[in-house]
């Protein structure tokens, strides 16, 4: 039964690639629709190829001091597709398919920042070097059962480290300090049905995406369906609350983001909150993320058109920070020390913390030492001439 | 096998939502497709919350009168979500959020009738008091085993009653008899892309809606899904030859207005019926939405641009007194007296035509009352000036 | 297990019409869309109606000379639903619906090449006359169990003869040899969207046609899964480095071409063929198209305007003879002679190009008899008048 579930969820996160092209390709001026849509599709062959050559191997095969994998089943060499993975009682096949759809998903969440102001070889460039050096470790670290995240006790049920926190910081990174940010001229006119749709994709996806992480149907799972039904309805209803209090007037793009934010803050602990805690995240996300979207990323003259980091990061970030809060074992008994609200303490708050922390600082060196490499390595030319690269991007 | 099934159906369910919003946004024109998108979405947020908050308790926990639940459980407090769910051996859980999304959809089909002419804090009232006064009575009534209707042997496999009647008159009674029709001026260009992708998502939705509704992997369902299948294909063919035959030309608009037609028509008897009878089902919807929309629509002077009465209303209509008239324990055990043409005699026919009657009168007048009230509390304010609300909801 | 599995692999294969649907109305001039759309659409009741009445039983039950079935069932009287069918353990409702989609999506794949230049009377004539000569035959002689090409051998997983072949040759012979072709004019400027979206649809649909041709959750399911995701991802890249190659650009509609004709090249050895294997036939499904699309189509003059022939004839051929080098009995059992890359000698890729070239044949032979025939019963009056039945499809 787990693998029909599996399978379900496998492609439920599939969907989610489609759906966030489609959702950033709403927000973009017509010449650069296309542009974004390609790049983000790119993921599947780009990602997608380097997940079967090497990302799998890296990241669950093997260990180095709780940092990597090992190289020994590059193109799934050696690797037994049927065998019953681990711990979890799935085959190895399905763990590496739902895996995979992760390691394509996260380079797409962020890829919009600079796909329309870089080479398309800069961007492939650094996907690769992003996948081995960032992305690989990162999983390790927080979701193989050796990985040091994993050992001091960091809980991350669905990737709010790994997936968003990274392509927040990632995004942030990349179009501030690293790179000329896109910045479409003048008023942008959206696309109000594909920005709909595009969220719609998003959040059916992450019901696989959330549920799924359980990695088999059990009460785990049916906890994180309900939960991420309900975070990014808070999440929504307080958007657009905010909107109405402080701008006098609600819009499409508003409750559309809102949403997000609720599904980004409620992933790492989908698995180990209650309902009221799931309300309760779904709120203090939106909150988080419509100070920083409308007011501090002006104030600090920060880049972020597709508000790629003020979601994923920051809703990311919160979401971390409340699962120390709010995780407790009555919901899932793999939480060892509940959180600070539960009557826990402030142990496992301090945990994660550490590993948002963390996640930050690796994200941020990493990341600085591929571009600056990239950068030389390119002559400086990793920038698209003023409607070059746009134009060789072209429907035929 | 039959929780994976479900939870396959509550996703599919959920599609619709998204699917009637890009289906109506079809159909208007291009400075009011943001509200129309807005609105439908908004109903995740507020009947979704509406729902945990006290429908679930309302629907069906307890019971006054056959008539409405308890509330005991606001907010779900005191419910064991993976308990097994009374005669259904699923766990209340997954009960829990199939339920939820139906409560999400009903009010998501008839808004379209009025959210382009009214305020946004209308509407919310509205479905606050529609969601408590109107649909929390019609699924006990209907769907829990202790409610009146039920109790009397109305038969509503998937929802004519509590769905379809519902919407169709609350939006027939909506937009002519208590609040100024939503008309636009002149010739609309409807976006055909979206008309037929959300006739799409409306239909593969229909498959977890009506197949769904057997509450678990069995025969009943594997015929729902076979009825799901064959109503539309004779809908949407008997459509086509009408507007031949009367207009001389087939159009897009009715080729997936007919589908959805017939979709509606065999929603109450999709598990009670056999495969022949959903194909005749399928045409006498069609004959029926048709005359309705071109010519009985004119005739009355009746306001129903979305034909939401149309298609819902009259459909589910037919499609109720049909469940009377095919109805048949070899499909079904759960039939007691088979319909009037498999030799079930008057029996099931009248108690189908009484519970179309009082649920038909019961939603017109609670209605009234709701929209009197309203209109008192906000001093007749409930309309959108002239493109002011419009232009609240914008795309920034 | 199976039959959650199989209702999931019919919801992804009846996504696919719908995704073809948009995938066409991508690429045409705006006052062709809703006709495109249109004729996709219309084979859910043409062909869906026609498989419930005919197709099932002169496909599936008894048996002509390895031709063809017999007429016994009917609008499948006395088909016993909830029976199990023939060798796999599946309910016949399960088997007939799963066909159906199938049934439905062939003609849905190539009815674009003829949609905006003939009667839509035409169109239906020749779906009929299609489904009964061309159609079922080739369903019976190469997926029952009586079949002759099933007899001699011939493998064809999840429908490289029967559907891709089938569907481009039709296109082809249709557009080329007996009617007068599609061919707008000036140049086209297509919605990246829907391009982009129709792949998307394609391809998730694509899991359940590939996977789901195992007629159960088995290790060939889990093996053609991973296989309809490596194929179309070494797919997109070859073609990409061909555009950028060759026409020193790399266009959206190229990666989405070169995506689905991965897709199409996999097909008939999703469930036979190693991880490698599928990635290599990646590579010269993108290769072979490539090449006829740019080069040998404007060379010999072919009329192929959405390419029909281009991805699923060429692909769809390259991968079934790529079955004859790569099927390998480690994957699956059912194979009884090795390909010849494989160590299994010539016998298997004998085996394929016999039934390639036989399939060929009938559908051209077949094709050619029906046109003539209705042109005659039509005198003529096959084709739309310039604009005229092109406004007799429009939106109300």
């Amino acid at each position: 039964m787990s693998i029909v579930f599996m399978i379900l969820a496998i492609l439920l996160v599939w969907v989610m690639t489609p759906g966030i092209a489609v959702f950033y390709g709403g927000f973009v001026p017509k010449k650069d629709i296309s542009r974004i849509l390609f790049d983000s599709f790119l993921m599947f062959g780009l990602a997608g190829l380097m997940w079967i050559l090497i990302g799998y191997s890296a990241s669950f095969e093997g260990n180095h001091l709780g940092i990597i994998g090992n190289l020994n089943h590059l193109f799934l060499s050696g690797v037994s597709l049927t065998a019953l993975f681990e711990q979890t009682k799935l085959p190895t096949a399905i763990v590496i398919l739902f895996q995979m759809m992760f390691a394509i998903l996260t380079p797409a969440l962020f890829i919009g920042a600079i796909a329309n102001r870089t080479r398309i070889k800069f961007v492939i460039g650094f996907i690769i070097l992003w996948s081995l050096l960032v992305y690989y470790p990162l999983v390790h670290m927080v979701w193989s059962s050796n990985g040091f995240l994993a050992k001091i006790g960091v809980l991350d049920f669905a990737g709010g480290t790994v997936i968003h926190i990274n392509a927040g910081i990632t995004a942030l990174v990349l179009s501030n300090f690293l790179l000329k940010p896109y910045k479409p001229a003048g008023q942008v006119k959206g696309n109000s049905f594909w920005i709909l749709f595009g969220t719609a994709l998003l959040w059916i996806g992450w019901y696989g995406f959330n549920a799924g992480s359980a990695l088999a149907l059990n009460a785990q799972a049916i906890q994180a369906f309900l939960t991420t039904t309900i975070a990014p309805l808070s999440a929504m209803l307080t958007w657009i609350t905010l909107e109405n209090t402080y701008k006098g007037k609600i819009t499409l793009s508003g409750i559309c983001t809102g949403t997000v934010c609720g599904l980004v803050g409620v992933t790492p602990g989908a698995g180990y909150v209650t309902i009221m805690a799931s309300f309760i995240i779904g709120i203090i996300s939106a909150l988080g993320s419509y100070y920083f979207m409308n007011n501090l990323k002006y104030k600090l003259h920060i880049n972020d058109y597709l508000d790629i980091f003020g979601s994923h990061g920051v809703s990311g970030i919160i979401g971390s920070l409340a699962t120390g809060l709010f995780a407790t074992r009555t919901v899932n008994p793999n939480v060892m020390n509940g959180g600070l609200l539960v009557g826990g303490g402030f142990k496992l708050l301090f945990i994660q913390i550490l590993g948002v922390l963390f996640t930050i600082v690796f994200v941020v060196v990493i990341n600085c030492l591929i571009v600056t490499g990239l950068k030389r390595l390119m002559k400086d030319d990793v920038y698209s001439p003023e409607m070059d690269e746009l134009r060789h991007i072209e429907l035929t």
